[in-house]
């Protein structure tokens, strides 16, 4: 397993040298802060593999843990609230490294003074998603914290799964002439977050796509090595992904603008506020690496789901440019995709 | 197992209901909120043993998972910080229920503006006492707010163990005759945090007891049956240890004030501020429920490692009074020692 040498920080960190929003963006700061603080320190062969989920060998099983804070605002929005979130992403953490999520821990932190009836809707949807995909939640910690002190709640959940692909799905598997499939139109969350944040004049049909994507993703399961590496694509959105997958194996990724599932609404708010749809984060969305001769069969196992209708495949690798994604436009033109480099939508999960 | 019914919260839960601090505090609220709200909804036979850690049968194998968030204040005090907090008490959670703990994932939710010397001081300290212990931190997750939104720093771990004791330790195994011993002086962590807390004109040398006990409690787990039940008495402490093993067991608790080992300037802090010790957390020392007569062999083990020095027997299960914990005064009275009601020590952990 290949893993990236990068200079730590350690001694000559200045005072002066603060976390910003952009830390949590999922783009080049959050890559920064993990590369540099935190993976030097806890470096490990499983957190160094930077896969959504930790892939644990425990005979005869394999097993894939994984957690997830989550800051949300508002905690209820269209489409779900943080609860829903909280859950469904470890949900989707676990599928996406072809794991059956089997038991849940749920972490509160709570504000003094949040109403005990906001905490037990938010409670309800955690249980319901949990019930749906058919996995407990067993393990639990409140915290209170006095007011001020904290926005509202804030739930960490960690999963645990059983690995049930035959081959291991991984970024390394990824080869040149690999199609790159999106599950369904990106952004829904972000722009649906958005629009419940500013309170905007407009009206809007837009919902959070958030969802549990185990259903959908364990279709694929039989396919073996056909499927690569799956992702859901969240903080710093598709692009975020893509550039990982560039830049840790080196290959180049090219994308069709013209074939990208985006909704009208989305574009719009896009367009309207210098969005990039592809920065923008997904909360029920999967993006897939498979072999060129499974795209038919992927696409038409995806397309037997409601969550996976609007599957297209929106890509490929290449063997150049090297660690680049880029994008032949409508015009004709190319452009480089980059990570994000600041955060315009903080706390978005 | 015995699962107790109480009344659950649902639709009358009225808007002016709002979460205390004191529903953090391990004491009554904390737990009216777990079985009224939490528990009704989340409910299954893993969640409902309420053990420190969630026990899993996986063929062949049996696993502990555990979670925990950490909100202390201050974010480092004497003998700590809130890195060394977050492993330890999920290190401990795993060792009182026999587990040794081999996985441990780290999810932060920063502050905006948080210096990052002070995150790479508490992310040294996570790593100590991981290797210490012997496991790895192998998922995490970063998340950041904006300045005011939370207080500097919160960090949530949940730990994956493996079942090493022969046969299994809980709360049900406890029988009338079985001996109290805790492993320590009592109440150290909540004092030494509220003296860093107050900026008392004191000078003491007193440091919170922050330690892994993986190391002192594996060396009983061969003693097998002998040992019924392990907990670590962090919030609320030795009180809310105890009244949770009578309340739940019906079984009466008695326990002596002179063996009671508390350092002088604990019990100092005490009597000024009114505290009592057995409410107080501790972050280093558990409490072990073992059979009469296997009382000097897992006296003599403990007394072999440094973190078990000072245990001691501080009592024993009786048949009655039901349900209450009692002590046995200096003075040679009897008092009721129930849960803590309001919360003196908010974020102590």
């Amino acid at each position: 397993m290949k893993v990236q040498s990068t200079p730590r920080w350690g001694a000559e960190l200045k005072e002066k040298e603060v976390i910003k929003l952009a830390h949590g963006s999922g783009g080049k700061l959050t890559r920064e802060l993990i590369d540099k603080l935190i993976r030097p320190k806890f470096g490990n062969r499983i957190l160094d593999r930077l896969e959504d989920a930790a892939v644990i060998f425990f005979p005869p099983h394999l097993l894939a843990f994984s957690t997830d804070s989550y800051v949300v605002r508002p905690i209820f929005f269209p489409g779900g609230d943080i609860g829903k979130l909280a859950v469904t992403g470890t949900i989707n953490d676990l599928a996406v490294v072809g794991a059956q999520p089997l038991v849940i821990s749920c972490g509160f932190i709570l504000e003094e003074g949040l109403p005990l009836a906001t905490l037990n809707r938010i409670i309800d949807s955690m249980q319901k998603v949990a019930c749906e995909t058919g996995c407990e939640i067993v393990a639990g910690d409140t915290k209170v914290v006095e007011k001020g002190a904290a926005d509202q709640i804030f739930i960490n959940t960690t999963g645990l799964g059983l690995i049930r692909t035959k081959s291991s799905l991984s970024i390394e598997r990824i080869k040149p002439g690999d199609q790159i499939i999106v599950t369904g139109t990106i952004g829904d969350h972000a722009a649906a977050v958005f629009v419940a944040r500013q309170n905007l004049p407009v009206k809007t049909s837009l919902i959070s796509d958030c969802a549990s994507l185990y259903r959908l993703l364990e279709s694929l399961w039989n396919l073996g090595e056909k499927i690569r590496f799956m992702r859901d694509p969240t903080r710093g959105g598709i692009a975020a992904t893509l550039n990982e997958i560039a830049n840790r194996r080196n290959f180049g990724i090219e994308i069709v603008e013209e074939t990208l599932p985006i909704q009208p609404e989305v574009k719009g708010i896009c367009e309207l506020m210098g969005f990039d749809p592809l920065h923008l984060a997904n909360e029920g969305k999967a993006i897939i690496v498979a072999s060129p001769e499974s795209v038919e069969i992927v696409l038409s196992l995806l397309k037997q789901h409601p969550l996976g209708k609007n599957s297209s495949v929106i890509g490929r690798i290449v063997e150049n440019p090297l660690g680049l994604v880029y994008m032949k436009t409508n015009l004709g033109t190319k452009r480089i995709i980059d990570l994000p480099v600041g955060d315009p939508l903080p706390r978005i999960c």
